[in-house]
């Protein structure tokens, strides 16, 4: 199995799909820029009166619970079920499952809402989301993506969704295909909102893939390459939060083909 | 015609007006950040049961619509209201005009609320704004700013405003004057806030500067000029975003008169 | 008097306290950011169905009004009732206090909720906090640090509190215990955020050290050295703001004891 990983990020800045995002306060700023960075182009709207309209024009639908309350999961939902029936790709970041009892309820009411087409999160969030009983501390991982994979998998089983864990490894499962992605350094860690960008950017490669399975693993290698990238210049999060956001829009495909990791089984 | 573009700068560092901004989430710290560099005091605050007040001591109202939401919008007519009575400046940034009929909506009650001083948006902003049948992508804008004349011109007929369009070239109009700001870089574009920092700068000289024409025509010339420094030393948009709010506190009415290039006819 | 600045730094880095903060929109990003850097673990939560659950996990509270709205205060409220409950430090931080009334209401019921374990403000904030008929200039200073003991030892007195007054020289007071940290550059000013950092610093110290009197001056000292460190590569403030970020996450203890300016009387 091989994916098109040089020709989807060609196509990605061909058509700078349009990325509706209704994601936390946190990491705002630093997704849309990652978003504008790699080419595509990002919407921030959770009004109850517009999501619909919103992911009505947008190419995908990244639902990121980080900063969570009743009316923006009210609009999460509503955005939700407008882009399941437009057959529009949904990504959902469980920021933090496992913290609280609230984010658990969220987290189910958007399952049920509609299926995600790709699930985004670290080894504990996705441990969390698959009933899993483990606390999870914040919203950092404690728990390895590669201890995850039973999880992802049933998670997988249970949504038909693609379930991409991030971590040393990212790992991407859906039904019987299993994706390895071994890029990305640890200071990515150190940086907050890399996870809630990796899901937008796995939003992104959606809405111009018809295989969200590739999609999240053009994904978790553009971000993990970009990472390995910004690294060589810069060794502490604050400049190497930026040299990322400079090497999303730099990085070229061959930088991808020469650089990225990935195996399949 | 000639504005008074170095001394404007140097008045606004001297005076280092209040300037009151209900705004979106994604840009919020680059706004303040963009604020505290150029020489004002950015204030941040939008509850109901304080944006009177805080208007009040404010040399300047900044409203974006950027993530807006109904709560909001009350907060934002309140202010409006206010400022008006008070005959303080109201910057109007009408992000994603055209994007949603919510937007729509929402941008129609605030226009009757209170004519507001300047309003800054692109090309396709402008053009939903004023009626213009255009559905826009997102925030991003799809409309050349020299498209949008006639729709600036009919906004500043109907509401008395200053009407700013941003674009390759910002075009500044009130009533019959018209100035032309021919610096920036295209790379402004890929850092999300750009435009929102342009309307609150617009505000920042608007507090200080009697004349609304001339404070649009500064902040769009000091945002250019900003953007062709910054872009000397920063090709990316990470590091670039980073070397504009440098320039920003570093740009000297000196450089401004240099390097600006405005017409006016 | 001396204090383990050196050791609570590495305490910190090896405990990696999870901080819980309810704070404002402005400045999230930077200061999960900073926590990051400095070796704790941020969270963001302001649901009133979870603050509660999320507090119970934390090392520390910080409650920050810069962006307050009347569902955020009551969820400001129930953490703090819940911090206290289970003898969690709460630090406070009074954005803005005496810029509106509403602020001031605010405040006032927060401090009757649960005395802060720490409160960390700017001169103006301190004075408007301790009942000082003073208009602050929105979030701005315009009173000096040293100006503002006595509001802050009446303070310390009314709450038991610390009380942390950050200025060119930041004044720790508690009860008759006062420390004097002259570390910093006044470049911080001009980053928005830089208080908020200290107060979210402050809650990473506290959730790792017994006594908040040290824990406020070594945060203190920490954001002080931190700052003169970034300072020596970073004269502007948009490359400052990341040279801050990059010295948090690479201060070394040995650099805190070689650099910290620290007197008690």
């Amino acid at each position: 199995m091989t994916i098109q990983l040089e020709g989807n990020l060609e196509k990605l800045r061909a058509s700078a799909p349009l990325v509706h995002n209704i994601t936390n306060f946190v990491v705002m700023n630093f997704t849309a820029n990652a978003l504008l960075a790699v080419g595509a182009s990002p919407v921030m709207a959770h009004a109850v009166e517009e999501v619909e309209d919103m992911v009505s024009i947008a190419g995908a639908l990244v639902i990121n619970i980080g900063t969570l309350s009743a009316r923006w999961v009210e609009a999460m939902k509503l955005a939700m079920w407008k882009a399941a029936e437009l057959g529009k790709p949904i990504i959902l970041d469980p920021v933090g499952a496992g913290a609280t009892p609230y984010r658990n309820r969220v987290l189910t009411e958007l399952l049920e809402t509609a299926p995600p087409t790709i699930i985004r999160g670290n080894g504990s969030e996705i441990l969390a989301l698959a009933g899993a009983s483990i606390q999870t501390k914040g919203v950092d991982s404690t728990a390895d993506s590669v201890d995850s994979i039973g999880a992802a998998q049933a998670l997988s089983a249970r949504f038909g969704s693609v379930v991409s864990v991030s971590g040393a490894v990212d790992v991407i499962v859906h039904g019987s295909r299993t994706g390895w992605v071994s890029n990305g350094v640890p200071l990515m860690t150190k940086v907050t909102g890399m996870g809630c960008s990796a899901s937008a950017i796995a939003g992104a490669f959606a809405a111009i893939c018809g295989d969200p399975f590739e999609a999240a693993v053009s994904a978790a290698a553009t971000m993990g390459v970009c990472g390995e990238l910004a690294y060589r210049n810069a060794k502490l999060p604050g400049s190497f939060q930026i040299a990322f956001l400079d090497k999303l829009a730099e990085v070229s495909p061959a930088h991808l083909a020469e650089l990225c990791k990935i195996k399949f089984e």
